[in-house]
């Protein structure tokens, strides 16, 4: 039977970066055999004007029946002043939350061609490879109570909570053991465990985990001094498991360092490894619909997916491989363009991956 | 009536850094006839070890007497395995939080004798003058209930809650708008009002006080963003206020943009500006007891203790240009030496800025 793959372009970029990935894709799908079948909906902005809210029911129930999902981007200006409940971003937290999509891997590569677009010194980037897995479904983004309240005083005051349960913390563990397992063999684990409950049980129980990975080196680190390592030494991490919230800034930090975020794919994985793979970065309303956006990321995504959804490594390698020849090529998006490089948009740098696979 | 300072070296380097600070304090004393009367006491580990508890209650009286406290540093793996209610940073966190020190000062300055030391280039640092302003006393370092607890089904689970209220948020809004107002006019509120509810309150609040300040810009930015544009423009920034988890995170991440956090003081002010005032780094146990770490933050605490509670702007700058003096001297400490200055230690540090005062 052939597999679902459900498209959602999202907003903004996300309709540009998607067509160029869907090329990628289908072109893949021939060569390889691998018989996807793909279908497309809304999430996000584009929802909310199509649906009126940022993830409709019916395409959760799409979401939920296919077997990878591939996303854009959300959000935007247009939908800055709606009602917070469907706010795109609410559409974006609700499919990973309803999909049970806790393994939240974003790797932060620098690419040598791109050494020059990093705003750190070349010597302390290059090589630069480290994958942070982010826990997706817990934690302060989801914990309740949460509430916004008038004081019997007349003021304001609103509240959030961070919970976490041993079995929410011990299936994000072993994912990060898992990927340290078949890279470098190290595991950091940040958390804020002089302050904080949570992260004394999430401390506990990622060292309970790591008693059955004898191969992988464990360390802790406080998030605040991880902010400073990823600046001052970034290369001394290999992999780094985290909360939701801490995730959430560490990776943004890490994916910077490379200099590129527009190179940077992601994926979402449930217990099953069914997953939603988009690009880390966002929908970029300044440069939407001027066909300059940057589709690697998206195209990237695309490997991901086969490699942690379809276990087709040879068909995600091979976009790999294609991605880096484009850019050995000289080709470049304006974001990672530096000088002696030729500019090339949306379009050519999707058609040159296509060329080049 | 002559003020009362109270000393508190801590831990680790905390009484290398704090001796040399004083000798400082002492000649600023004499040449500014501040009237300045000094005693001491313990905070940290030390206290832990003399009083049992981190922060002794008769210590506590002693800073709420005292007009102003200088602190070097606490911490250290000798009290890593003592009963968590009293660890080292739990007196930290209690002393700030009993004397109201809500407003932390953390400026992020590149000094230009040290651009080298920066693992950013140079043309993205240099000139870096950023002040984060943290909330200190409030948000998920205090709420309450937390919790960490055996559900029903056997499972371990724990909690912590991030509660602001209006005046909370307002007050530290204030110190904000107050310091971009005799800085450079830009004020960004750094927070993750996309999810969380005490951000939306944050944001609300912060926009009503910037009505009464309109010659400040006033920006918001979410946290992931903000720590990915720290490394990729720093200089956009002049004045962040932010909650006291992401002040935590961020302050750190931008100090070491500067390459020379043993350079970066701090204050934490109360509502009548009397304060607490450290070095922005840790009590760096590996070094402990060598003599070889940099005074210079500590020492640039003092400068901020005067500018900030004694409004004592002539002897804070002296103290400011005795330090700029030392560097363009090329003396160095180890964490800021590069090729071609000269290494010097704790103690030569200390006596040259004596010396240039
Ligand atoms: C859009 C936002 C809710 C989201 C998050 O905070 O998780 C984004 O920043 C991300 O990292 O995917
Ligand atoms: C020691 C720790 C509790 C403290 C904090 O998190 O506030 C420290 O990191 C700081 O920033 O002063």
């Amino acid at each position: 039977m052939s597999k679902q793959i459900l498209i959602l372009p999202g907003d903004g970029i996300g309709p540009e970066i998607m067509a160029e990935a869907v090329k990628v894709l289908e072109l893949a799908n021939s060569k390889f055999q691998l018989d996807f079948e793909l279908s497309y909906d809304e999430l996000g902005g584009a929802a909310v004007d199509k649906y009126g809210v940022p993830l409709a029911d019916e395409t959760l129930e799409r979401a939920r029946a296919a077997d990878a999902i591939l996303l854009g981007a959300v959000g935007g200006p247009k939908w800055d002043a709606i009602d917070p409940a469907i706010r795109p971003e609410r559409g974006l937290l609700k499919i990973r939350s309803q999909l049970g999509l806790f393994g939240n891997l974003r790797p932060a590569l620098l690419y040598p061609q791109l050494a020059a677009a990093s705003s750190l010194k070349p010597e302390i980037v290059s090589g630069l490879d480290i994958l942070i897995v982010r826990e997706l479904t817990g934690g302060i983004y989801f914990g309740q109570p949460r509430e916004s309240k008038v004081l019997e005083n007349g003021e304001r005051m609103a509240f959030d909570t961070l919970p976490y349960s041993e079995s929410e913390i011990r299936r994000i563990a072993k994912v990060g053991f898992d990927m340290a397992l078949v890279r470098g063999k190290k595991l950091c684990s940040v958390d804020k465990a002089n302050v904080l409950a949570s992260s004394q049980l999430w401390r506990a129980v990622v060292e309970e985990v790591g008693e059955d990975y004898p191969d992988v080196e464990l360390s802790h680190m406080y998030v605040d001094n991880a902010a400073m390592q990823l600046v001052r030494a970034p290369k001394q991490f290999d992999v780094i498991v985290t909360d939701n919230m801490f995730g959430d800034i560490l990776s943004d930090e890490a994916s910077m360092l490379t200099g590129s975020i527009g190179m940077l794919p992601s994926a979402s994985l449930d217990s099953n490894n069914k997953g939603m793979f988009e690009p880390c970065h966002g929908s970029a309303p300044d440069i939407a619909g001027k066909g300059i956006a940057n589709p690697l990321a998206t195209i990237l995504s695309v490997s991901m997916m086969l490699r942690y959804s379809f276990n087709q490594v040879a068909a995600a390698d091979a976009i790999e491989k294609a991605v880096s020849n484009v850019l050995d090529q000289g080709l470049r998006t304006g974001d990672i363009w530096s000088e002696g490089c030729e500019k090339a948009n949306t379009q050519v740098m999707g058609d040159a991956v296509v060329a080049a696979l």
